[in-house]
């Protein structure tokens, strides 16, 4: 046996579309758009079938994997550069909410067949950006024509040290209920860029900002890992996602919606509807935000503030952890009827 | 901090769809169809959004992702049982060319609207199916809606001992090209699945199995990683992927076409065309038969020889490496040009 060359490149494979179907470009879109951001080890120099990751002892690998759909998960309209961001963003979200720190991705894109070489450039772009801020790389892959609308599916991976990785189980009774950032941006970042706000421009700005490029708390992966008994990010909705984290802990959970954090711009938008308690609730249904909800035992509150405090991010203490089950939400003190299935209220 | 439940369970997330798009059912498929699929460890009792992977010292984590798009990489009459066990396999082809052993994947499904339970159950029961014949376990992934076709996205893990992956790059002037099993079923199968073909319903059927469900060479990874220089599995086509591995490599590959290993479907296909060269170009560059293609040191090719009969595999040598670049094809000692596209052919 002579000794191998290393295999660690990048596992690039262009799935060829069957005989009569154009597949034209998949190999150069590897070539010129996606090698660049591989990872300088692995990923130096030749396409390969697969990634060979070395082990990390003592280490656990922590993956996820989110998949979005032009129409359903983004809009038509979202420049392409931004949705690979978010791509990107979510399940980095995803991992910071368990503790764990991002190194690289797989990424499987499935363009349009009308798609041309200026959205593939755009959507690299904004990968390059955000490999950079968030000190990842891309691990390999595949790239496909589709008849259908542009999608693509993300595989984020993590180190974490052996068996920390922060559940949604493990809420206990008498745990505070903290969250990280504003809630209800992502909602109204979507109507925003939908244009079905009436907000001055500044605000319309900020929150379309936000609803495209969410920002997960990659920085603070560390402080949930040390302090949180559970933790999930907001993505179907800080209400639903809370009932994610009740359910998992066989316990209850109960909040006050007056406590909710919000933007300027949220605040400003509360401000232009009639009845509060509806208004909240929305926001605390709408989903999207990519902050973290955490469970935290009253004895390590201080830390995780110290935490926050050093990184300017807000921390907000909803509620508490009961016995029970479910999400009970109040406002000032009386109970709101709230349904579980994240957007639609009673 | 109270000590953690594990959070090893599978990180399903199903997408919310934004307000206004129906994502139901999402929540049901997970819960129904693919917790039972999840790992008995990893994946035993809760969903969270990640899987949590302990490392395996010693070892390199071998990752590839494919993705497959209903009329691009499958045909919309294939039995969606069998689009997810063909989908399956792929990936472990690829796993299997490197030489590492698989044990999980993480899978994205987007479901078109107009599905129904029927097709998301029967491709449940082939994964269930084909998990069970490969040892395998499904760790995560998400499932949403689209608009367009069915889509689906699959990144496989195995394990290897460390630095042991078998590269693309490798092959070395005086190494045999070895191909494992038939070569041209894929394309033939293709055909035949698409009605395309006038052969005995049985051979039709034969073919259509293959094509739906290739065999990738799972049980001959270990050999490949002991005595295989370089290889890759043929998914573009025997030629092109060929070319791969030269090009990888930094040399030429030379092979005869008459030592195409045929099976008897693809023999009585042969027999009913006119020009035999141009036919067994087709199958050679055809595509989807994940066979592996070695470069095999000469003091290597008997060693590799017994573990393919213990195995009752059949082993072909097609040529050898050569200095230069590119494939170099003859038929009959003369050489024949074929283009480097898989499936055009001058």
């Amino acid at each position: 046996m002579r000794p191998r060359p290393s295999s660690s490149t990048p596992p690039w494979t262009a799935s060829p579309a069957m005989p009569g179907v154009d597949a034209a470009d998949e190999f150069e879109t590897i070539e010129r758009l996606f090698r660049p951001l591989a990872h300088p080890q692995w990923g130096r120099s030749l396409i390969d079938d697969v990634a060979a990751l070395p082990s990390r002892p003592g280490h656990d690998l922590i993956l996820t994997k989110d998949a979005m759909v032009e129409s359903v998960h983004f809009l038509p309209d979202d420049p392409m550069d931004t949705v690979a961001r978010k791509l990107l963003r979510v399940n980095l979200s995803d991992l910071a909410a368990k503790g764990a720190e991002p190194f690289g991705y797989l990424l499987a894109c499935f363009w349009p067949e009308a798609s041309g070489w200026l959205e593939r450039e755009a959507f690299a772009a904004g990968l390059a950006e955000d490999q950079a801020k968030f000190g990842v790389y891309l691990l390999g892959g595949d790239t496909v024509v589709t008849p259908g609308p542009a999608s693509f599916s993300l595989t984020a991976l993590g180190w974490i040290p052996q068996g920390r990785a922060v559940a949604r189980a493990g809420a206990a009774p008498g745990d505070l209920i903290v969250v990280t950032g504003m809630i209800g941006d992502g909602f109204l970042g979507l109507k925003a860029a939908r244009g079905e706000l009436a907000l001055e421009d500044e605000r319309i700005a900020a929150l379309t900002a936000h609803y495209r490029t969410p920002e997960p708390r990659v920085d603070f992966a560390l402080a949930v890992r040390e302090y949180a008994a559970a933790a999930l990010d907001v993505s179907d909705g800080l209400i639903a996602d809370m009932g994610h984290m009740a359910q998992a802990s066989g316990v209850g959970i109960l909040i006050d919606l007056e406590k909710l954090p919000l933007s300027r711009a949220a605040t400003a938008w509360l401000e232009t509807r009639v009845d509060p308690i509806a208004a909240l609730t929305e926001l605390a249904t709408g989903g999207d935000d990519y902050e973290v909800i955490m469970a935290v035992a009253p004895n390590a509150i201080d830390g995780l503030k110290r935490e926050a405090d050093a990184r300017h991010l807000r921390l907000t203490v909803l509620g508490v952890v009961t016995e029970g089950e479910g999400v009970v939400v109040r406002y000032g003190g009386e109970i709101v009827e709230v349904t579980q299935t994240g957007w639609r209220h009673g």
